[in-house]
């Protein structure tokens, strides 16, 4: 056991501190794609212990890797290096009471985020961050990793719900940024820097979360489409006539509904004919006194008329809207099912969703013809998770997934979006950003990083490379 | 003229740059408390001018203040150092074109906020940010503020209204941030650190903003209520039941009243009996279908029910609508006509309104009996506006405005809130913020400032101490 173990042992405890093979658990990220064995895994029991292990740390120049539920997809919350420790904050997971009058909540960084969602029931409250993860997914990855999911162009990302922090700082001094107010301008907003920062920056013990009346009511609707195009179109229609309402506008096509229909037999499909785009619409409203349904149905007779839409159902019973949700969500489970694939998490602005789809299939079937294109996501905010399987029949990628990755992103970038939406750059995405950013950009980012982590130890070589592996972005 | 100023004239030419006298109009600020003669004004085409200058002035060490609208209040815009080169961009006031399906815009940073608004009306869309000096506030101050206003808490602040930005850093390199879409989590949230940061960061020159669906109808009502607490009873009701819809909810009290009918004759008050607390609140949707006035009218009977409303009444006109916000938005000119006036602007969490306003009254009367208070502001985000006029009949506050500050802005601390909620720190709260908040995160945001800013020259002594001034925050 080194010396740094050894102390980390006497000050956290038995519960507190795993050594391998104990460790192994926490050792590899959710694609099974990074992480070694760490020195160990701290799991403090509280934000001074929390303290007193990042001082430890830094007094023997240890790294330290922050892991909420490890559901992240690009590889930022595992060891990579050998002695690192990873630092879980599954023991601090207490949820406080709401404040119904504020509309806030204090909560530890642990509490994963299904539990949360569970405390505010009784409560008539909601905390709308919502994305497939979330029975694993804990508050402190969330907000390092600034989540979005499927509710976000209503309600916010991370950062939107995110009203006061408390943070371990690199040298182990503790920020108290615990107010529970919006408007707060005293100062640089280091709420938000803290949100997507991926633990590079210190790390979250608590935050204050805002929270939002629940839904009493809801209309969910399933769509066909005839293209992309009208998707789009009929998506500003919606924001136009519902949108106080609209909390899901999810897109997928029907390559990947028969990938989810293929490997999940429990699944129907319950429209007249498939068509080569669907829409999930739904509504959801706090007061009991709006027509939802109506709106709903006179939006799709309209989208009718105009030829956006071709056919439609409503779901008439919460078993029929989870089902229609399944359709959408078992989508990566489908493709999963089916072998090798390839994720990239993109975002263009939402008019520019077709655009990018029609320019995307020539790009990959350029590189890879008869490459499986799967794309779907969240419209609202021109979330695209596209997802590919090989050409039929074939096992991998022929070594072109680079290659597709790279011009997908660079597509994505001309158009005034992101080729990391919502999943952060993680280890996975730091050269892509590299390539695709420009240096100010990653200068401006290497400063912030060296301003507050002097020394390098909070997770190295994550969001950006490590000081000395970076050369220069001039 | 100095070597600076020629080299700016030079790159600037006659209209670009302005010397004194020509520079009066520039030198003081809003509430004529801060500013002297700067060594010019200089007033760049587009973003290489601007980054030109920055460039001039950093190799020549003069320092740069960032003016927009000139309507801040807290001094944070002008020059109070000699030598000191005011930076306006009344001369980038571009504003494109909105894109409906993306639902997004690009502006210049000196865009007036009303020509905004007014560009956006035959689209059917809005940009959601309204504040009492919008007529001469510019794009870029409201960011550089990050300012709120009355409908934040529906809409969010400016920070939440970004998506993409550019800024010339302080070495006069561009960042070209100028990205599209609401889910970018490419590191850092660099969009988000420059909203707020008072120009002491950079010059922001363009911004993507985002745009909402321009209401189609409107319910507005005047209310008189019995006290505090039950104002926040009734707002936690009106979000349960109107949240969606709910775009005001500004809350005054009759002291208040009283000013603004005694100083603007042509103000009436509508409803029967006077109260000591009022609501306006407004409820604003995009879709013709929902029975607005319906839920409002049920929710203030419900209110009178349980008596937390006492009278009220629905605007059943423009004209009318537009009366009763007059009611509450002349209630600084009412104060400023009856005399001298002390401004707060604090937030607390709206749960804790009435709490504040008690402790409030009992602190101010303690150091200055008699003292008049004018509480009003946002109830939906807690944001109070907390304004004294002398005691009846005197001129002044006898010495003991420092006090009365200082004590309001730790009872809002202790509270959870802020002393700094929407109008930022400037020079007025620098102290404030030293004594407020802990060594911790002054020292987090020192570092911030000095890691983007080594040199000091933008906006030095705004926001933060300039580096030579600050001892230390341990």
């Amino acid at each position: 056991m080194t010396d740094t173990a050894a102390a980390l042992s006497a000050v956290l405890g038995a519960k507190g501190w795993l050594s391998p093979p104990d460790t192994t658990p926490y050792a590899r990220d959710w694609l099974d794609r990074y992480g070694i064995e760490p020195l160990g895994v701290a799991r403090p029991a509280g934000t001074q212990e929390v303290a007193e292990v990042v001082r430890i740390c830094q007094r023997a120049g240890v790294a330290i890797v922050p892991q909420g539920g490890n559901t992240g997809l690009c590889g930022g919350a595992v060891a990579v290096m050998p002695d690192t420790v990873i630092l879980s904050l599954s023991r601090m997971a207490a949820i406080g009471e709401p404040d119904p009058d504020s509309g806030s909540i204090l909560v530890e960084a642990g509490a994963v985020l299904a539990s949360l969602h569970e405390a505010l029931e009784p409560h008539g409250l909601i905390f709308p961050l919502h994305l497939g993860a979330e029975g694993s997914a804990r508050i402190g990855g969330l907000i390092g990793t600034n989540a979005g999911g499927s509710h976000a162009f209503r309600y916010g990302m991370m950062q939107d719900l995110v009203l006061g922090l408390e943070v371990v700082l690199p040298d182990g001094t503790v920020w108290n940024g615990l107010r529970a107010v919006q408007k707060d301008n005293a100062g640089y907003q280091l709420r938000k820097l803290f949100c997507g920062a991926e633990g590079t920056l210190g790390i979250v013990t608590r935050a204050v979360l805002k929270l939002h009346p629940a839904p009493r009511q809801r209309a969910t609707a399933l769509l066909a489409l005839p293209d992309f195009a009208a998707a789009v179109a009929f998506g500003t229609e919606l924001r136009r006539e519902a949108g106080e309402f609209l909390s899901g506008l999810e897109f997928f096509c029907d390559a990947g509904l028969e990938l989810a229909l293929k490997h999940l037999p429990d699944l129907a499909f319950p429209l007249g004919a498939r068509g080569p785009v669907y829409l999930l619409v739904e509504l959801a409203s706090g007061s009991p006194r709006i027509p939802l349904d109506d709106i709903l149905s006179s939006a799709l007779e309209h989208g009718m008329e105009q030829e956006l839409v071709t056919d439609g159902a409503l779901a008439m019973s919460d078993a029929q809207r989870a089902h229609f949700w399944r359709l959408r969500e078992e989508q990566p489970e489908g493709q999963r099912l089916e072998g090798e694939q390839l994720k990239h998490d993109i975002s263009v602005p939402p008019g520019k969703l077709a655009a990018f789809i029609t320019a995307g299939q020539e790009i990959c079937h350029g590189i890879l013809p008869g490459v499986r294109i799967n794309p779907f996501g969240h419209l609202g905010d021109g979330n695209i998770h596209y997802n590919l399987s090989p050409p039929e029949g074939r096992p991998g990628f022929d070594g072109k997934a680079g290659e597709i990755g790279r011009a997908l992103a660079a597509l994505a970038t001309g158009m005034g979006g992101s080729f990391a939406a919502e999943h952060g750059l993680g280890r996975s995405k730091i050269a892509l950003a590299d390539d695709l950013r420009s240096a100010v950009e990653r200068d401006l980012m290497a400063r912030l990083k060296d301003a507050l982590d002097p020394s390098g130890l909070m997770n190295p070589g994550v969001l950006l490379k490590a000081k000395e592996e970076r050369k220069t972005f001039e």
